[in-house]
């Protein structure tokens, strides 16, 4: 891993570190056999994610000088915790595509992909067991994030079909599901960069806030996306009947009239569902309440940065902005 | 914990440590939300296992004057990793049943099981962390470990109905799947009291030699043990294709007799099967061949632990003792 030389080449340096986090995936030194293991394991690997969470983790630790073995090394294992709970996850949620390809539970079946998961997540846990500054403290880090991931994913599961559930509780899962692990990257970073605890905090924080405005933009993006560029179909969640932040506003805000409308385009094909669904929204100001959302969360996020750098460092304000103006 | 006063009264020691476990397993801190994710983590910690993982931790480390504190800790560690193991191979091989009580997949569902599972292993994670003295070793040697299990499965996976497995790679299988976590809890009071390289060297060895014997054992049990007992239906792993040390001795023994015979009793209904089966092993001394193997490998660990002790401390042979002549 190499440093940003230019702060202006920004884009140069994210293609530069996910060019390596890939490489370095591919190449991750593992057994052969037993083949039933290690060549799913081996297929999400190669797979090709946008790596934005080993990327965090590196661009906040180089900030603060950390050791780039240590960088790559963390930026690995939460990129492997983050796989298994993807492979994990995609059984859960019956999904058959990840990334533009079949899941693994989709090519194989699910023993296969259990055990991938639990494959991926041991190797993950042997990576960050490896960084030499603040060992234990990242390990430790490492787990607890795990555990919050967990409650995250049993929230989401339990509130599946559940037409009561609350913006505050929306919140509460999402916080875990997706804010924990982006929060996680944030503070390894600072962890391996020899922060103390204060400046932790604020990094978690700030990755926990921009978790929050990734998993609300992924939910308008479910409904207003490209299906080409996201590599997955639209309005999948909407179908398995998850929470989005679109229809828990949606409930919030318009309640009685939008039980009724719900029924109603329950019942046409998901093309047309989507078409009705998106003039609906943003005729009643949801999707612009979804934005405000996104702001809150994108201010607050901006203002844990300052906290934890005293000041804002050029390069994570691009990654802020990246992961804010996404459009997959 | 307390150390064992009397070396005469080995079985109440162990009663007490049984039930010091399964206290602490029942009274471990765990948040109260999401239910998804607590009810059955808390379901399978309240299970009634015989809890030989923590015990061997202990009296190895017990012997080497370790702190009763990480003893506990690394204790309930490995049996949270063991229970996730459970309850994802379970899963993987639709068992309905474990320790005569309903797997989580069976009273819930595979999600719920997935979860579950994948909770207990981080919960086993942060009381790993919580050991004071070589930390890391041990952190490392728990994930080494798990990784190995995971390949274990794999193999037992990879094997199911193949009818060309060899006792080599039978012993690969289970060298993974039940060695080495046996091994771990040796090697982990080892690391605890603090003794070199050697030293723990050789106490993995014991367990993982102490594992080959315990499932062989299993395989018998399988077959010849007594339902109630053993809380599970018998021949279940033939009826799923599993390979057991009797029908891959069978296998090696009368190559061109056993497939003829197996497929005529897989015509039969279990029970007659199981009849049939205990006759035939028996009249061509396979079972007495399986026994060899458990006193080879009975043999082995007894070595190792001399080797680790240079002497034979009383309450490990006790421990020996225990596991090589268990009924269930």
């Amino acid at each position: 891993l190499r440093p940003a030389t230019d702060l202006n080449s920004f884009q140069g340096h994210i293609r530069n570190l996910q060019a390596e986090i890939n490489e370095s995936l591919r190449t991750l030194s593992l057994a052969d056999q037993p083949d039933y293991l290690y060549t799913p394991v081996k297929y999400v690997l190669k797979g090709t994610g946008k790596r934005l969470r080993p990327i965090l983790v590196y661009l906040v630790g180089e900030t603060f000088s950390a050791d780039p073995g240590d960088l790559l090394n963390a930026g690995l294992a939460v990129e492997l915790l983050h796989n298994f709970t993807l492979v994990h996850d995609d059984i859960m949620d019956a999904d058959s595509t990840r990334h533009g390809q079949p899941t693994v539970h989709e090519k194989w079946d699910e023993s296969t992909a259990i055990l991938a998961g639990d494959g991926i997540y041991a190797l993950g846990q042997l990576l960050i067991s490896q960084v030499k500054i603040n060992t234990l403290q990242a390990i430790r880090a490492f787990n607890v994030a795990t555990l919050m991931v967990c409650e995250g994913q049993a929230y989401d599961k339990e509130f599946e079909h559940n037409h009561n559930i609350s913006l505050e509780q929306y919140f509460t899962m999402i916080e875990k599901k997706t804010g924990w692990l982006i929060g996680l990257c944030a503070e390894v970073g600072g962890i391996l960069g020899d922060q103390d605890e204060e400046v932790r905090s604020h990094l978690r924080s700030y990755g926990i806030n921009l978790g929050k405005v990734f998993q609300i933009q992924d939910d308008i993006l479910e409904i207003y996306g490209n299906e080409k560029s996201m590599g997955k179909s639209l309005g999948s969640d909407l179908v398995a009947g998850k929470q989005t932040v679109l229809t828990v506003l949606a409930r919030e805000l318009f309640p009685a009239e939008w039980a009724g409308y719900w029924r109603k385009i329950q019942q046409l094909e998901i093309d047309e569902a989507l078409s009705e669904l998106r003039g609906y929204l943003e005729e009643k100001n949801i999707l612009q309440r979804a934005r405000e959302l996104v702001d809150t969360y994108d201010k607050r996020a901006r203002d844990d940065l300052n906290a934890a750098f005293g000041g804002y460092p050029h390069i994570l304000k691009e990654f802020t902005d990246m992961v804010i103006n996404r459009k997959k």
